[in-house]
């Protein structure tokens, strides 16, 4: 069946998923982007690319980090930099999908939008797309292990400064 | 009470509505159609109506299909003609409500948002709603029996190609 | 850990919370404003504030009610006035985090996106934001002790008639 969900009936995994994605979401849109890295486990993968490029294979995408410590960096250079126009974001995730959880591994699906919000109050539709993930269900807490989010549209690049 | 939920204690159910409701907008967004009818029972209905007409009584909307293969007819139909400009839906569906649980049916709302992404990029809000369900849960996978697709606005139908 | 959630094993409290929230929206959406103060307590607090001001820390923002009854009395204005062009709004919440529940009373925070349907079909992106919710978790149904609804723009007062 192509809708079967082998994992759902644990109530415990889908929870803790839950509180961490939504966690995940409430840590980059209200700014506290110094805990970010914290989300993912010391060896890792983050990956913002379009769809197109993810269906041809591509793995690297716009942005890409292979460590808590690349994430980290990331931050810094963000912090420091600054010189991009204030804004944030507002992430709306739909409800998720766990298609397999085993072996202390759970794989993920949750479709997302972020509204960018500047700093006159303008607002836009900024991104929409899938978070694909592997997150480490192992110990407490939830991080993730993979979080590659596929942007459906590929007219993003150049505004793209904060994390996704 | 208004907002009493007589259902909401039977986990598994909300569990598995919540799963069936975020396999079928997954089905959709990522083109993998020739799966949307199985989502549904050999006798169903399937309709999208305009809130304005659905509040005047009409039950057949500006999309109606009431077996599996009518809408299996529908995804074959679409494949074919193949005239409009290449475009991709993401949904964003808010947390369900089971309003009744019992013989063997759920009945279920939730409200969506779905964006069309065009193959340019392009992106933009193109529905809002609601989605009014009575789901098959005596045996799995859930499956629609109805799946009503109120839409917000009736300024839709003439981009109106792929299923919500 | 900053995303620990030490209320997330509670599922009956997890899913009470969601019901009351999905309930919530779904009464505003289908316009049965005169059910809204019914989401409360007799003594309560609902403020719509600006990220700005709440940040700087004022409390009373664009809107604030602090009984039942002064919300009955704004819905009583709003049916009466009825100057305004029609409109209706389409909440999409997404996954809601419970920070603390104890002593009958949870903590909860969830992102919103509410859209604007005018009467001619028009549909735009009308706001986004974060519910920080207390829930009178003591008695069924579960009500909203304080709802502080903090909008991401400041640019949003003059349009505001119908409550979010």
């Amino acid at each position: 069946m192509p809708h079967s969900d082998p994992a759902m009936d644990d109530t415990a995994i889908r929870l803790g998923v839950d509180a961490l994605i939504a966690a995940y979401a409430d840590c980059i849109d209200e700014d506290r982007l110094e805990e970010w890295p914290d989300f993912f486990t010391e060896q890792c993968r983050y990956v913002i690319i379009s769809r197109t490029d993810y269906a041809a294979g591509l793995r690297h995408g716009i942005i890409y980090a292979a460590s808590q410590g690349m994430l980290t960096d990331r931050v810094m250079a963000l912090r420091k930099a600054n010189i991009f126009e204030p804004h944030h974001y507002r992430h709306i995730v739909g409800p998720t999908r766990i298609t397999r959880a085993d072996a202390g591994v759970a794989e993920v699906q949750s479709n997302f939008l972020a509204v960018r919000i500047m700093h006159d109050g303008g607002t836009q539709l900024f991104a929409t797309g899938r978070y694909l993930d592997r997150i480490d269900i192992a110990s407490r807490p939830y991080r993730f292990i993979e979080r590659i989010v596929v942007l459906d549209s590929h007219k993003i690049d150049t505004l793209l400064v904060i994390p996704l």
